[in-house]
């Protein structure tokens, strides 16, 4: 009980740690009326938006809930109401900090770097600690009341269902904008990004804030509970009471370590902050490593290099994922200008270059994932661990410091958005050159904190496999019977089709959303000399009402196709199932985020003068590329982390109960 | 012994066929000089590259024959040698019959539709029984002579990797040339298709009979026979000696019935071709179903219904498959149509859509796939007959009618080929209408051919999959164990490896060809008036170039990875691999054909009139996605069904030799 005190209180201290960095980001100044009228604007667009989608998703819960409770028991179902509340107030908070943050910055940008980083970065911060602090408190109350990690799993898929649909409703809302304010915008009418004669300029910014930071929120919540929990689960059913403590320590662990990363993050600050970031982020992991190794210790596990090693085996796989799969985006390296370079040739080749390199950055990632799998498995083993729960000690060991993670990762939407700011509120050049050096900061941090978030998905979703098997107690898999085959290849092209709804529906709304803009300009004179200010909200509506309306139909796939595979041909094609999800889940994954990401630096090399910069043939072809790119990397390919934890979650907490429906037995 | 002979007859009546339908060919006339003179270069252009293709494949057939022989034995490095012969052959009688065929078609047309069409047809005839008829008597032969289907597996292997690299390097080949002559001679001079004036047209055409002829040959050859071959191992090993011949004997059930429905096609042709080619599948495949029925009985199987009922499953899952996946690329269909629609606001929302609509594409035929796996092992079970060996005659079931299917199939590029010639050659509208018709109807014969070409490839290798388990004497593939996990993950990651591969080559090489087409029309006075004739020949060289030297690395791959997995992690974790090679790689092949082809069609949809029709922006957009499509369609798409196929029998084959030499066991 000593354990689980201590767990809620590194929960409590991260809750502390959360209010105390808003407190003090709240403090700064930002005097500028016209950046304060347009953070008014995001601020409202993005309540406006979060607001309904929470009364839509309030609406599924509890239907959810009623059908846990109808078909499992009590426990679970507040357990999932719980852990879906948890995951709309990690959204919220992101959301609520980063749209008052952002002027802030902006302001604080006219001073100087050094005054400009921390506020960004500790605005991240309230959204990593509180995050954190919510989910450990959480998981930790729901096994100190019923005393089984079978009730936290509830806990785990509410908050998966509602990261699910936070991050696709807001990755189908922000590229709906972005790409509407880009093609009629910059392509037709030549302006500026975020020039405010743009009527979706302030959608495109409500979409960063109710895309990047509020679905990210949900979504790393969602990872890190998960992970948690699949230990807690084959802990229990394993071993004895101190494996299914640990995953809650080691969390604790990190807020701790976090806490400290903090802070040498603020003083390390002097001239490039990208640097600071990762420095802090690599120190982190490392006292991390030694609190580990005291908990290890502490908790009297009996086999305590068996747990060790796998956690620092996912730690390191992380940071290693991370750089190698960073090659592929990164601006200053031949996949990026290699397709920069074929822009000369117009958009055809570009597009077939990126999409290819982006094909080829699956390997090294992959390759990590296997080698982190591996040798955490034999880690394990080795030391007389089952191989399985040192698999799913790796995926916490990666995610323990989420805290620092996630702060470093809301670091990046939120100083983008200040550039908005200072752009609209037409600040000096210098401000806004300030604003670009945060931005590139951020671009620096995101190849750690990208890998920790690709590792981490695939480690879990491997570590909720190996749950799933247990709670359904399938003791072998056989990829030679054919219902194990015919599942895996079902659930192989679940990403697939997931993928094609959602790029799908920004493609309609985006339509729309073009429609709109062009109508404006043509209709509201005076609009492009920039004598009178645009229809806003009409933009703003059609972001919202395509994201809610374009939600229904792959959350209900999400939730109700491993019902039916498991229903249909049973508990072992639900198996393959799972296992044929995770495969193409993170090859699409990868294959959508780093060709977009490509692109995105393909067209930026391009603006910073290769090939005739901007205004060239190869400018605008390059122009294309990204834009094709926006739906991959910001819509369709975080969604599927997601989506595969869903849907492994939804197996694992429905597979007890119809793994007796069978229809067919294949 | 009886029953040898007659497989080994119909092999020889196929073979007959293909002589007789040749003589008729070459007996049309062309009087058109120029036409003849480009026909003629054409000719050249690709008996150049195939040497040179052939000569490099003779050597490396060499190097794996001696590996075989010592590794194995002296059998399968003979089958070895004669699959590869036999794989080459083929690919070479198609590119010979099309090359002059062309021509002769383009001739027939200035008559009518009706003079014009059997000249196609036959053509396509050409290659499809001979094809057939090689293969048979190659199996067959080497089954009597060894007593073995052990080393018919060699010859198997042999006419794959000649396969894949045919394949690859016509693909990378084609689009060289094609998008070489679209992105310069199109987009930036605004020339016709197959304009003389355009340097690169007659690599563009070379490439047309050496990518879609001489590839699609050797690609079917390849299916066939690794069907074919998958049987007869689960046959010898699980029960007795007629259940090895029943393979052969379906294999010439379905020539008599080819031959059949090839003199109904020559009846029914009236007005409309495309039909009468589908017409002439369809009858082929019921007479074939009572030929099998016939087999059975005759061969005194012990358990005729759990091998019929298979076949007859695996024959209609590819007319449906057929017909649903071509839902996608219909012109006359929602998805098209919305693809093209989206040109209006530039290519980016066009090329997310069409993107979108290929991954779309992939849930129908995956679900046929699977109907076709259930259906096809639950058959066989139910009469007593092992699954495994169910779903492996599924696909022998629908590949037996590959000589219609083949012959309908290769008559599409040698109409699209006679279009050329008439465009090149100055023939009236008229003949040209003739042509865009007869163009046509290999597009809707396609819909059934694709969906045999589609569900074949993925039944053969879960065959060959099945074979590899027998050789390796796997009897659990457990994906509970972390060995098959990594290998499922390594596996998959090889298709899109492959792919990102394919693709970059034709970039690079496209670029070389779009540099030099834009030289010839800088350098060369007169040219673009049409006063001088371009120089081909650099162009062809380009193509030629550009595919041999690009094959290696790709080619490589594909022998080695099977044998590293194996060598390094075991024989369960390379069939790990091969599952996950074949999930993914059904899945990229579905997405890429799919999509590539549904830009085409959007481009064409325009073409007819739709949104401002040629020469106007959506007009320029969707050029630019027909492009992106270009090496999606005809180079990475096409060649994934035989990556898996070239792995599953290097597994199958290397797989005894290396499992005893593993290095690390997960």
């Amino acid at each position: 009980m000593v354990w689980q005190i201590v767990a809620l209180a590194a929960g409590f201290i991260s809750i502390a740690v959360a209010g105390y960095l808003y407190y003090w980001v709240m403090k700064q100044q930002n005097l500028s009326t016209k950046m304060d009228e347009f953070s008014g604007e995001v601020q409202r667009g993005a309540a406006a938006y979060l607001k309904r989608l929470f009364t839509a998703l309030g609406g599924l819960s509890l239907i959810i809930a009623i059908i846990l409770l109808i078909t499992l028991d009590w426990e679970s179902s507040l357990s999932y109401l719980i852990g879906s509340f948890s995951s709309a107030v990690a959204a919220y908070a992101g959301m609520y900090i980063a749209t008052r943050a952002n002027a802030r910055v902006a302001w604080a940008a006219r001073s100087d770097l050094k005054t400009a980083f921390p506020v960004g970065f500790y605005a991240g911060g309230v959204m990593g600690f509180s995050v954190v602090g919510f989910a450990l408190i959480g998981m930790t109350l729901l096994y100190m009341i019923f005393g089984n990690p079978e009730a936290v799993l509830g806990f785990s898929f509410g908050a998966s269902t509602v990261a699910l649909l936070a991050k696709a409703g807001g990755g189908i809302y922000t590229k709906t904008a972005d790409i509407g304010a880009d093609l009629v915008g910059k392509v037709e009418f030549g302006l500026a990004e975020d020039d405010p004669r743009n009527p979706a300029v302030v959608a495109d910014n409500v979409g960063d804030n109710v895309g990047d930071v509020a679905g990210m929120g949900a979504d790393i919540l969602d990872s890190y509970v998960a992970s948690v929990v699949a230990v807690m689960i084959l802990g229990h059913a394993l071993y004895s009471v101190e494996y299914v403590i640990f995953p809650l320590l080691l969390s604790a662990a990190g807020i701790i370590a976090s806490l400290i990363g903090l802070f040498v993050v603020r003083t390390g600050e002097s001239n490039d902050p990208g640097r600071a970031l990762n420095t802090g982020t690599v120190i982190t992991a490392v006292i991390f490593a030694f609190f580990a190794l005291g908990v290890v210790f502490a908790l009297g596990i009996d086999r305590p290099w068996g747990v060790f090693w796998p956690t620092i085996a996912g730690l390191l796989a992380g940071i290693v994922i991370g750089f190698t799969s960073d090659y592929y985006t990164d601006i200053d390296q031949r996949a990026v200008q290699d397709t920069a370079h074929s822009a000369l040739t117009g958009p055809a080749l570009l597009i077939l270059n990126g999409f290819s390199y982006g094909l080829l950055s699956i390997v090294p990632s992959i390759l990590g994932i296997c080698a982190a799998m591996a040798a955490s498995w034999m880690l394990a083993e080795r030391f007389g661990v089952a191989g399985t729960y040192g698999v799913s000690v790796a995926a916490v060991g990666m995610l323990s410091i989420t805290a620092m993670i996630l702060s470093a990762d809301a670091y990046g939407p939120i100083v983008d958005n200040a550039k908005g700011c200072a752009e609209y509120g037409g600040e000096d050049e210098q401000t806004i050159a300030v604003c670009d050096r945060l931005d590139a900061a951020g671009n620096t941090a995101k190849a750690i904190t990208k890998g920790f978030a690709i590792g981490a998905a695939a480690l879990t979703v491997l570590a909720l496999f190996a749950a799933y098997a247990e709670t359904v107690d399938i003791r072998i898999l056989d990829l030679l019977q054919p219902g194990v085959v015919v599942g895996l290849f079902l659930g192989a092209m679940m990403p697939p089709l997931f993928s094609a709804l959602m790029i799908l529906s920004v493609g309609r709304s985006a339509f729309k959303m073009v429609e709109e803009i062009r109508r404006q300009f043509r209709e509201i004179p005076g609009l492009i000399e920039g004598k009178v200010r645009p229809d806003s909200t009409r933009c703003v509506d059609i972001a919202t009402q395509g994201a809610l309306s374009e939600l229904i139909l792959p959350g209900a796939l999400s939730l109700i196709t491993p019902v039916a595979v498991g229903i249909l041909l049973g508990r072992y094609a639900l198996g393959g199932f799972l296992a044929g999800s995770i495969v193409t889940g993170i090859i699409f994954a990868l294959l959508m985020a780093n060709s977009g990401g490509l692109w995105d630096n393909a067209k930026k090399f391009i603006e910073d003068g290769a090939h005739g910069g901007k205004g060239s043939d190869a400018h605008k072809s390059a122009v294309i590329g990204d834009t094709v790119g926006d739906p991959f990397k910001d819509t369709a390919g975080p969604s599927l982390n997601t989506l595969i934890t869903v849907m492994s979650l939804t197996a694992a907490v429905f597979g007890p109960v119809i793994a007796d429906l069978v229809l067919f037995r294949l």
